[in-house]
């Protein structure tokens, strides 16, 4: 298949365009190096150095004997987003070119707009695209467990049959985002949804959870092909974030009580999914909604999981609460559906701990480069639109297993 | 009260000043006049003649008797929105700001993506300047009935109370909205349900009906004071417009069967329920959702009425069913709540037919203006993209009751 990813330099852009490849799939791109600049203006940078495109495109010929095409640009420009997939000829487009920050979007009015807008905008310029110059595209959109919330009853995929005074409905089923960002998710999934429905578009949106990991099981060892590992308080999602603590004797820290339940999955295990999910598309017209994760984890049972494998790896680490800078429910119920791709095929290849130990090995060399950037590891920015360093709370809550 | 208009030159937001303002509150607005460049884009005008803002402004003054001190200003500029809001020190703010057109944002990519941004950053400039320089003022956000579609069941006030696999939730009603105007106000009702939730901010979220009426009772009948009404493809709402084209012997024209179901409201009680609602505010903290409507109707029945009050004044019209430009159910269930306002004492002033006769009344000296605009009578606006006038179905499917 010819698969264009927007977004290719991201996290999961670099790593999906590699176990593509791998696949034997034709993989383009585009990007405009948006996460680079935005992890700077965090005051931090990748635990994994990364290179230049023009050497990762140079590592990813050396290494998968394939091209990788590649665009410079900005995705809100539609004119440009026309021009690349009348080029390209995608048999599926993947939009992983959306700002994935819920700290980033609430640090002011201009970073909430432009969350919301690069996001919007891009989706809608990919869709327009797609309906005129490759309409049998299938679109894969990246979502976020996180456009449900924690609402307090099971979560399905997407939809459920809903039965409201005596009359029956398939509904979309409702969101409960907590953050600028994870709104920005739910309008583009509200957004896809529509243009399948008038345009005959087909699209997969992918409801992922936490993804945790350095590297996929089989990518090539080329150090030119790392993909990127954030720890700062935007970008740093938690078990990576724990991961990079690990390494220098930071503690493990927790928003709050710690007790927020959430789902992950490591890289190998998102890779998976999103190959099962272009390889087996829906029918036209189909908007279908996958739960992407492996399952689900309270947080201090996890940062209690980082610690116990650093442990033996002779990283002694302690687990501090701190302030919760987020505005969210710390102990609420959570049980959310996963059936559809287990049902195409997905099994995890790893546990939570395997995955873990592989991680803190492949963070250990690069211990300076996160020491030099530790600082970014407390969070500043709070819902409340305050911009003050989280304390520790006394006495620690956090559990040790 | 202190009261905020934004959007004060469009139909409802000059309506609206002149409403409060004889209910002895003290107003402000700001517009930029796009409605104005839009409906002129669709070539269009309003049947009814409108004057300058200075004019507007001037006569507001002199008829009753104070002033409504107005900012010429694009909403998207947060700067200038928060030093009004800071200079005006609102004790409400009324969003009418946002773009109302459903075939607007159905024309092409950038019809899409400037309704989306310009409705969604306009709210959040409003949204955060009210946070930081009047976060004890009271939002009332212009939402529409639209925005839940057509679900098949009952549709009640914004949130709903589900059971689901034995647990019970109070969550947001599923929006299934028809357009991407409508889905801009999905995105904008959830965007203000959080605020509400992260910044303790209070808001009134009107999910209103389709708003018909050529003056509110009790305006003043000065020439320079009517607000405007639009009858072209894109801004001209279904009882406005079948009036318009009874006043010029035009058929009525329904889109497809003609069989679609929705609320509607007569003017003065749109100003009646928002002026309700501003006098009733919410807690802090609280959002709540109103139907605004005062009756729902089949399209067929009201072109009916339409034609029979026109009858009445010596107007004879046909009724004609063209292509519906729409992708959207023709037939259907539609039941929805609207007890909320009712609760703060909304009672209708007029029946539709009442209304409709005021209202060709008031058209019927500008005749002319509609005639020379009539070919923007039909649309040409698909909603698969394409830019094609609809034609008559033969045979006409309505019934005339």
């Amino acid at each position: 298949m010819r698969i264009f990813i927007a977004g290719v330099d991201g996290y999961l852009g670099w790593s999906l365009a590699q176990h593509l490849a791998l696949r034997g799939h034709t993989v383009g791109g585009a990007d405009i190096l948006f996460r680079r600049q935005w992890v700077e203006e965090m005051n931090s940078w990748s635990a994994t150095p990364i290179c230049t495109m023009a050497e990762r495109l140079r590592a990813f010929r050396e290494c998968y004997g394939k091209e990788l095409q590649f665009w410079s640009l900005d995705l809100r420009d539609y004119t440009l987003v026309e021009t690349m997939l009348g080029d390209f000829k995608p048999d599926a487009v993947v939009q992983l070119g959306e700002c994935p920050s819920a700290p980033y979007s609430m640090i002011d009015v201009n970073h909430t707009v432009f969350v919301q807008t690069n996001n919007i905008v891009s989706t809608f310029n990919l869709l327009y695209a797609m309906r005129d110059v490759c309409p049998q595209a299938h679109l894969v959109k990246l979502g976020t467990m996180g456009e449900y919330g924690t609402p307090g009853v099971d979560i399905p995929e997407g939809f459920f049959e809903m039965e409201f005074r005596g009359r029956r409905a398939r509904l979309p089923f409702p969101r409960s985002a907590g953050s600028w960002y994870h709104w920005s998710k739910v309008h583009g999934s509200n957004n896809v949804m529509f243009a399948c429905k008038i345009w005959g578009l087909r699209a997969t949106d992918v409801m992922q959870g936490v993804v945790f990991g350095t590297h996929f099981r089989g990518m090539e060892q080329d150090k030119r092909l790392m993909t990127r590992v954030d720890f700062d308080q935007a970008f740093g999602t938690a078990i990576n974030r724990f991961c990079c603590q690990a390494v220098i004797g930071h503690p493990l820290t927790l928003f709050g009580k710690g007790h927020q339940r959430r789902g992950f999955l490591p890289l190998s295990d998102s890779m998976q999914c999103l190959t099962l999910a272009l390889e087996h598309p829906p029918a036209h017209s189909e908007y279908r909604v996958f739960n992407q994760f492996q399952e689900v984890y309270d947080l201090t049972e996890l940062a209690c999981k980082v610690q116990k494998v650093a442990a033996v790896l002779g990283l002694h680490v302690a687990i501090e609460n701190l302030e919760n800078p987020r505005i969210e429910a710390e102990e609420h119920y959570y049980k959310a559906d996963h059936k559809h791709l287990a049902d195409l095929g997905y099994r995890s290849a790893h546990n939570a701990e395997t995955e873990i130990k592989i991680m803190l090995q492949d963070l250990l060399p690069f211990r300076d480069r996160i020491l030099k950037k530790q600082h970014v590891l407390i969070p500043d920015i709070r819902w409340d639109g305050a911009r003050v360093k989280s304390t520790a709370l006394e006495p620690p809550t956090a559990t040790v297993a």
